[in-house]
C-alpha cells in the first residue's frame, strides 16, 4: 500500500475520532439540560469524569482485550501489555489481511477509545439525580475495562458474533448503544426512581404494572439539551462514518459517503416523526421528544448505515424515533423505570430496532443472528451491571439518600452550584 | 482519475459538509439567545424541525431539481427520481467534464443538503416570537423543496445565471444568504412586528416611514448567542471552503486555503468594524452588534472568497459588518420591520454588498450581471414567500395571537418551558 | 512532491486550523461560565474582539515577523509586506528544505493565526471582571502584533531557540501557553484583584505573603464552563495534531496519530488526578478543579506530545493537572493574585512543567535548554506586558473603578445584560 493512502486513512481515523470525542460534550450538555438545577454540576462532573476514566481504563486493558489475538469466542484474553509497549503497539484493526498496516495504530486506538466513552455516557443519564458519584465512577471503570471490551470482541475482535454468524452491526447499534442502554437499565432498576418521581402505588395496570401518580420533574435548561443533541448529531457522522475503517479507494469512499448521508437522513426522519406524532396526539410539540427522536433515529441507523437508500434511512430513523417516543412513555408510565434523560429508550429500544432491521437491507445478516446478538449483548450488560452494583453497594451506598436528593447532589458531592446567581 | 484523489475529494466533501451541518446548531443557539425566555423552547424546536424538514424535502425533490439535466434556464425539471434510486444516483456535481466522477455522489448530496438548511434557518430568526410553528414548518418545506432549488439551479445547476452571464457567486452570498433573507423579509412583513415592539404611530419620518416608539425586547441569553456565532464562524469554513468542490490538485488546494483564510479574515474585519463604530458613536460596545458584525462579514465574503488578498477580505468583511449594523438600525427604526435576531440585515444587506463587490476582485463577474442576479434572487424569494403565506393564512393562522405572544409561545406550542426553574 | 500529497497536507492544515479556531469558542464559554452574571456580556465581547484583533494584527505584521527571513536570533525583522502581497506570499513553513512547497501557504497562515489568538485568549480570563475593555483590546493588539511573533520566531522562525539549542517545544507549551500566562500574570498583578476578592490584610504568612480573608466569587454558569473545556479539549487535537505540519508519509502520519492519542490521554489523566485529590483531601469534587485539571493536562503534554507512550502521556497530564490545582490554591491564597478563571495556573504552571518534562522522552532537548527557553519566554511576556500597561495607564485607565466593578462591567461597557430576564 502506498504511503499516501496510509496517511489518508490515518487522517480520516483522526478526524472521525475527533468527531466522536465531541459526543462526550453532547452527552454532557444533553444531560445537564435535562436534570434539575440542583443536580447540574454533579452530572457535568460525572460526564467529564467518566470520559476520562473510560479513556484510561481502555488504554490499560480494554483495547488489548477487544482486539485480543487469543480468546475462546466468548471471553478474550486479558493482558496489560498495552501499558508496557510503544504507543499503538497492539492494535489489530490497523492492518489489512496480509498484515500490511493501513492506518496508524494509534489512530485506531483513538477512534476505538471514544466509542467506549460513548457507551459509558449512556449510563450516566439514566441514573442522573440520584446515584452517588464515586460508585458511578467505579461502574464506569468496570464497564470500560471489562464489560464493553468483552462483548466488543464478540463482534469486532474475532469473537463468536464476528464471522458467519449472521450478525451484522456496522457501527454499534448493539455493541455500543444497546450495551450502554442495558447497563443503564440495570442501574436504573437497581437504584430506583428519584425521590418525588412517583406517588404512592394505588393498584396495578393489567395486574402487572404498578399504578402510581407520575410527576414530571422538568429539565432545567432545554437549549443546553438541544445543543447536546446537535453535538451528538454531528459527532455521529464520525461514529458511523469512521466505522468503514478506511477511506483509500473509490468503493469505500462511496460507502463512507452513503453512511454519512444516511446518518443525517435518519436523524431528520426521527425528528419529523416525533414532531408529527406529538402534534397529532398531544397537540403540543414537546421539544424533548423531538430531541430524543433525533437520537433514536441515529441509534437505529447505526447498525447498517451503508446499505439503505436515503429514503429507507429516513424511514428507519422515523421508526427509531417513534419507538423511542413510545418506549419513553412506557418506561415512565407503565414500568416505572425512572430515566431522567430517556437514555434507555433512545439507545436501547431504538438500538434493538436498528439491529433487527439490518437484514432488510443487508444480506450478510439474518434475523436469528441479529436477535441472538441483541439478546447476548443485552443480557451481558444487564447482568454484569446489576451484579456489580449489588456487590458495590456493600462497600459504598450507590443511591444518594432522600435527604441529599432533596437538597441536590451539587451541594453534597461538588460543593459548588451550577448556577449560583440564578 | 486515480482512486486516491477520488477518496480525498470525497473525504473533503464530507468534512466540509459536517462543518456546514454544524451551522444548524449555530443558528439554533444564536436565535435561542436572542429571543425572550418565554419563546425559547419554541424557537429551538423550530430550528431542529426546519433542519430535518429541509434535509428530507431536498432528498425528495430539491436535489434532483437543482441539478436537473433539463430545464429552460428559469425553471428546472422537477422529478421524484431521487426517491427511487440508489443513494447518490442523480447528482451532477460529482463528475468532471468528461463524465468521470471526482467524488462520491452521496458526499455531494450531503454537502448540498446542509446548504438548503442554512437558507431556511435564516427565516426562522426573522419571524421569531410570533409565527405559529406548523405554518412555519410548511413554509420551510416549501422553501427547501421548491424556492431554493429553482434559484439554485439558476446559478449552480445550469440555469440562466450559470454561464457567460457575468454573474459569479462562489458559495452563495446570493443563492443561499440573500435568498434566505428575502424569504425572511417577506415573512417578517407579512406577519408584522411582535406585540409590544412598537408603540402607537405618531407621524411619519420624511412623510414616509412611520414614527413610533421602538421598544427594545432584549435577548435572554447572550452567551448562547455568542456561542451560536462562533459555531457559524467555524461552520463557514466548510460553507465557503467546501464550495471549491474538490481538493485534489495543487491549484485547487491553494484556492481552498485562500478561501478559508479570507473567510476568517472577513469575519474578524466585521467584528472590529462594528466594535469601533459602536464605541465611537454609541459609547458602549453592544455585544449583539459585534456578533452581527461577524455574520455580516462572513456573508459578504461568501460571494468571492478565493480572489481577494487577506487585507481585501478584511475590508470586505468590515464593510459587510457595518452595512449589517446600519441596516439593523434602519429596519428597526425607520422601516419598522421587526427582526428579532437581525437575520434580514446580516444575510440580506451584507449579501447584496457581497454580490456587488465581486467584480472588484473577480474578472468573471460584471456589475450588471451581479445586480441582475441579486434582483432576480431577491424578487423570487420575496414574492413566493409572501404569496405562500397569504394563501396559507386561509388554512391556518400564520401569526400567533396577541394573547399567546404575551403568554409566550412555549406554553402554547411546546408545553414545556426552556428554563422552568429560572 | 506529488500534487496529491500537497493537497492532503493543505487539507490537514485547514482542518487542524479549524479545530484550533474553535478553541476561541472554548475560551469564551469557559470564561463566560466562570465570571459573575454582571460581567458576562463584557467577557464575551472581549473574547470575540480579541480573536478578531489577533487575526488582523498577525496578518498585518506578526506572521511576516515570526517567519522573518532575517533577524539576529532575538529580534526578527519586521515588515508590512504581507499587506501588499498576494495571499500566502511570505510564509516559510509551507516549504520543504529544498524550497518545494508542501502545503498551501494560506493554509499555513490560517493554522498559525489561530495559535496567536489562543495565546491572547489566556490573558482575557486572568483580568476578567475588572479590566476596561479598550485598554484590553490595545494589549491584545500589542501581544498579537509584537510580543508573540518575536518569541515565536525564537523557537519556530529560526531564532536562538530554534537549532542545536537543546530547546524543544512541539506545539507551544512555552511559545503559546507560557507566553500567554506570563502576559496574564503581569496584567493580573498590574491591575490588582477584583473588588471584594480579598479582605483587609491582617499580617503575613512566613513574613512574606499577605494574610487576608479570601472570598470566593463564584462563576455563574458551570455548564457553560464545562462546554468550554470540552471545546478546548477537542480543539487541542488540532493544536497539537497540526503541529507536525504535514501528514503525507507513513512516519509523520504515525506521529500525528500518537500526538492525538497522547493529547487525549493527558487530558484524561489531568481530570482523574484532580478528581481524586479533590475527593481525598477536600471531600467534594469541585467541578472547577476537574475542568482546570483537563486544561493543565493538555498544556503539559503540548511541549512533546509525539514522544511519550500512552501511559506516560496520562502521567504527564496527571502531573500537569495536579500542579495546576496546587498553583490555583497558591496564587489565590498565598500570592493574592486574583485569576478568576485559573488561566495563569493552567497555562503557566502546567506549561513550565510541560517544558521541563520534555527531556525525559525526547533526546533533542536538555534540561538547561528547556529552562533557558522557559525563562526567556516568561520574562519576555511578563516584562513587556507590565511595561505596556504601565504606559497605557497614563492614556486610559486600565482598571475599572470600584463603582463600576460593583455595578458590573456589562452595564458600563456593553449596555446590555447577558441574562436580562434571569
Amino acid at each position: 500500500m502506498e504511503e499516501l493512502a496510509y496517511s489518508l486513512n490515518t487522517f480520516y481515523y483522526i478526524m472521525m475520532g475527533a468527531l466522536v470525542m465531541w459526543m462526550a460534550a453532547g452527552f454532557t450538555m444533553l444531560e445537564a439540560g435535562l436534570v434539575r438545577k440542583k443536580n447540574t454540576a454533579e452530572i457535568v462532573t460525572k460526564n467529564i469524569g467518566l470520559y476520562s476514566i473510560a479513556c484510561t481504563m481502555f488504554m490499560f486493558c480494554g483495547y488489548a482485550a477487544l482486539y485480543a489475538s487469543a480468546g475462546n469466542g466468548v471471553l478474550p484474553e486479558f493482558t496489560l501489555e498495552w501499558m508496557n509497549t510503544e504507543p499503538g503497539g497492539t492494535g489489530i484493526e490497523g492492518y489489512e489481511d496480509d498484515g500490511t498496516p493501513y492506518a496508524a495504530n494509534a489512530s485506531d486506538f483513538f477512534f476505538q477509545v471514544v466509542f467506549v466513552a460513548t457507551a459509558v455516557s449512556i449510563v450516566s443519564g439514566a441514573v442522573a439525580e440520584r446515584m452517588n458519584q464515586w460508585p458511578f465512577f467505579a461502574l464506569a471503570a468496570f464497564i470500560a475495562g471489562f464489560v464493553y471490551p468483552v462483548q466488543g470482541y464478540w463482534n469486532w475482535g474475532g469473537g463468536f458474533l464476528s464471522s458467519d454468524y449472521g450478525y451484522a452491526d456496522y457501527a454499534g447499534s448493539g455493541t455500543v448503544h444497546l450495551l450502554g442502554a442495558s447497563c443503564a437499565l440495570a442501574a436504573a432498576i437497581f437504584i430506583g426512581p428519584r425521590i418525588g418521581k412517583y406517588g404512592k402505588e394505588t393498584g396495578k395496570f393489567y395486574g402487572l404494572f404498578p399504578k402510581a401518580k407520575t410527576n414530571k420533574l422538568y429539565g432545567s435548561n432545554l437549549p443546553a439539551a438541544a445543543l447536546g443533541t446537535f453535538i451528538l448529531w454531528l459527532g455521529w457522522f464520525g461514529f458511523n462514518g469512521g466505522s468503514a475503517l478506511a477511506m483509500d479507494n473509490a468503493a469505500i469512499a462511496n460507502e463512507v459517503a452513503n453512511v454519512v448521508m444516511n446518518t443525517n437522513a435518519a436523524a431528520a426522519g426521527g425528528v419529523i416523526a416525533c414532531l408529527v406524532v406529538a402534534r397529532v396526539f398531544f397537540k403540543k410539540t414537546n421539544l424533548i421528544y423531538a430531541l430524543n427522536g433525533a437520537i433514536g433515529g441515529l441509534v437505529a441507523i447505526t447498525a447498517s448505515p451503508a446499505t439503505p437508500t436515503g429514503l429507507e434511512a429516513t424511514m428507519i430513523g422515523a421508526c427509531g424515533g417513534l419507538l423511542c417516543y413510545g418506549s419513553l412513555v412506557a418506561y415512565e408510565q407503565f414500568f416505572k423505570v425512572d430515566d431522567p434523560v430517556g437514555a434507555i429508550s433512545a439507545h436501547g429500544t431504538a438500538g434493538v430496532f436498528g439491529i433487527m432491521v439490518v437484514p432488510m437491507t443487508n444480506d450478510g445478516a439474518t434475523f436469528a443472528g441479529q436477535a441472538t446478538g441483541a439478546l447476548a449483548i443485552a443480557a451481558w450488560g444487564f447482568v454484569l451491571t446489576f451484579a456489580f452494583l449489588y456487590l458495590l453497594n456493600f462497600v459504598a451506598a450507590v443511591r444518594a439518600s432522600d435527604e441529599i436528593q432533596k437538597k441536590g447532589l451539587d451541594a453534597e458531592e461538588i460543593g459548588v452550584e451550577a448556577y449560583p446567581e440564578f
